[in-house]
């Protein structure tokens, strides 16, 4: 029986890709070096005034001077948030905005972005959602219309979809905004961009921009807003007026160092990796077009999309049975992105225009350019389950 | 040359004696064992749907119940969030109250309380800081008065003060508000209560209660708010429905792990570490108050405080030029609590009625249980520098 067990995990480490790196990755382990050595010799509390205090608030410094050169951002601050999640909530909090004023989102935000900023219309703000074009991009034509209004004052738009990898142009769309009123506030949320696709925050000509550590092989707990001079946005968290008074809270400097690590490795082996990861999907899509698969699968994505995140439907196969047959051979994959995936359907698809039954079997694939992958294991694995299911879509629930 | 600095740094290293445990703590290794131990097994997005993501959110729960079950919560929940700063400021977001109503906070909250709770003036609520007694502790008969005015919705009051370890009677307090109106709900801060003194919310009798890691010896990036069951508190943080729908962000497992870690081993410790700090808390003040600073000394915190926080004040002699001597003996200690140090004055000590002269010469020192302290040599040091200042108070800054 031991015996037995011993086989079964041996086969289980030997099969096993992690194909959901756009929910979190794991982080480098030179992250936990960085942590405990943090621990040992900068514990002490930055808002000490003693020697020892002003030395662990340097090394925040340092951190902070690595993410905001990687970002271009040196017209602006970054500040450390606990998440991206606490950083978009942040904005739709402290951005000052009054009744009757506009904020357009678009309708592919991530639900941070997506539910922070409908809460607003407690408040008499009127939240209005951008359209997707059929690709998952911002519809420029009809964020022109809406940019009509004269009230817009706060415009959201994801950098690459947490959904489809999909880039917005960011640049074109801010520059717009900023022609038909230089006063509006333009944030991106940049989660599923930075660390994948370069980011210039001086070219993108934006005001706000949210990162996150933990999808680019850093730790939880730790995430970043960067704000451009001279924009104003309240704190979302009030006390000990740490992050020189934007986000109380004793400074989580391991936490930094561990993601500035991170950030900085990611941008030093970015070509490799982008190449990695672009010879990861196509070789992954190329082998899945050729299989049995092919007759019920939509690729959801583009091919000029961030490669590092590729959604595809199978026609009527529930995308939550697919993922876990997956899962049982070893293949992890996410139905849609891991933040709605509780939630029925899926709204950026749906924005996307996809008919119902590719939205219920949509699977969201993304890469690792630091993980090797056995495509042909792993297509045999989807075109052994996709046959099955579409055979017995009706006993299956 | 080098033989001098290696001499120094071998002398700085025999003489280092950490004072300042209420600011942080440095967390016990095993903290990153299991940090690294969760990278490697459970670093999976725990709003996948898979099997590991639900490997991973079994783990979250399981360190859930660990903390709610030493804070005697059954009655509740406890929700991680990314720190007590995010804690103390949901609360104040997050409690449904409407402009006209009233928030009774005390004179001696931490800023994260004192400021979060005074923003909501700007929406029409009363905000009424209790006075404090010349212990340190909330006025009862003042409180009584306060609570005549029917519109009080919400209480906070802090349950061992930060600043010099005084403790209220949250039980008596809570009941006597309830008693009034049992509808008003009630808050306390416990960040330097829990893991210090017995803290049992049953008996308490409260409504909710926030916890911090890293006071504990634990990690910072984590912290928890307790809320009894049927008190609604709205989010702070939205977005992808994370805790229970209360606390969006992706969950910081790792995190939550070494928090129960670290306070598990703190009450199992619990008898042997309070032994421990009120002997060295007892050691101090007797040198001290024997020897030649006795004259310049008051002492600010009573016998019967939470022995791990000691607040201190020398006649005239200015804490921030004391505590940085003291720094160049090795000896760490704060001007008044980390989080109000860069602060001109102490809000809490002019509460209790010292004067000023007093009240600049504030220095706080609390005690760790997990390290040794040699006091005839501490006790040397204020000797020192206290009288060194003495004598030249006029010509220092």
């Amino acid at each position: 029986m031991t015996k037995f067990n011993v086989c079964f995990i041996i086969l289980t480490m030997e099969k096993l890709f992690y194909l959901d790196n756009a929910a979190t990755t794991k982080a480098f382990d030179e992250n936990f070096d960085l942590i405990k050595k943090a621990n040992d010799e900068l514990f002490y509390n930055p808002s000490s005034s003693y020697n020892k205090s002003i030395k662990t608030k340097n090394e925040l410094e340092k951190s902070r001077e690595i993410i905001n050169k990687l970002l271009h951002g040196k017209m602006g601050k970054l500040y450390f948030t606990s998440s991206a999640t606490e950083s978009n909530n942040t904005i739709f909090s402290g951005v000052h905005l009054r009744a009757g004023q506009t904020v357009l989102i678009s309708k592919g935000e991530h639900p941070s972005v997506y539910n922070s900023a409908h809460n607003l219309s407690k408040k008499g703000i009127n939240v209005i959602d951008i359209p997707l074009t059929e690709t998952g991009e911002v519809d420029f034509e009809e964020y022109k219309k809406l940019l009509n209004d004269k009230t817009v004052s706060l415009i959201s738009i994801i950098h690459s979809s947490n959904e489809t990898g999909r880039i917005n142009d960011i640049e074109k769309l801010c520059k717009y905004a900023k022609s038909v009123n230089p006063k509006i506030i333009f944030h991106s949320d940049g989660v599923q961009a930075f660390g994948k696709i370069k980011v210039n925050l001086m070219k993108l000509g934006i005001d706000i921009y949210t990162i996150s550590a933990h999808k680019i092989y850093s730790v939880r707990g730790i995430g970043g807003l960067w704000i451009k001079d001279g924009i104003i946005v309240d704190p979302l968290l009030l006390g000990g007026g740490q992050e020189n008074g934007f986000r109380s809270s004793t400074e989580n400097i391991a936490g930094a160092i561990a993601f500035a690590y991170s950030a900085q490795k990611v941008y030093d082996d970015f070509d490799k990796n982008y190449e990695k990861v672009l010879s990861q999907k196509n070789e992954f899509l190329t082998k899945l077009t050729n299989s049995k698969v092919k007759e019920y699968l939509r690729v959801n994505s583009l091919n000029d999309n961030n490669p590092y995140v590729l959604s595809l439907s199978f026609d009527n196969i529930k995308g939550e049975v697919l993922m876990h047959a997956l899962e049982g051979d070893g293949v992890l994959v996410s139905t849609g992105s891991a933040c709605s995936s509780k939630k029925a359907g899926n709204r950026i698809l749906e924005a996307m225009g996809i008919k119902n039954s590719f939205v219920i079997g949509s699977i969201r694939v993304s890469f690792s350019p630091y993980l090797d992958y056995d495509f042909d294991y792993i297509v045999s694995c989807f075109e052994k389950n996709v046959l099955r299911f579409e055979k017995n879509v009706n006993i299956k629930k």
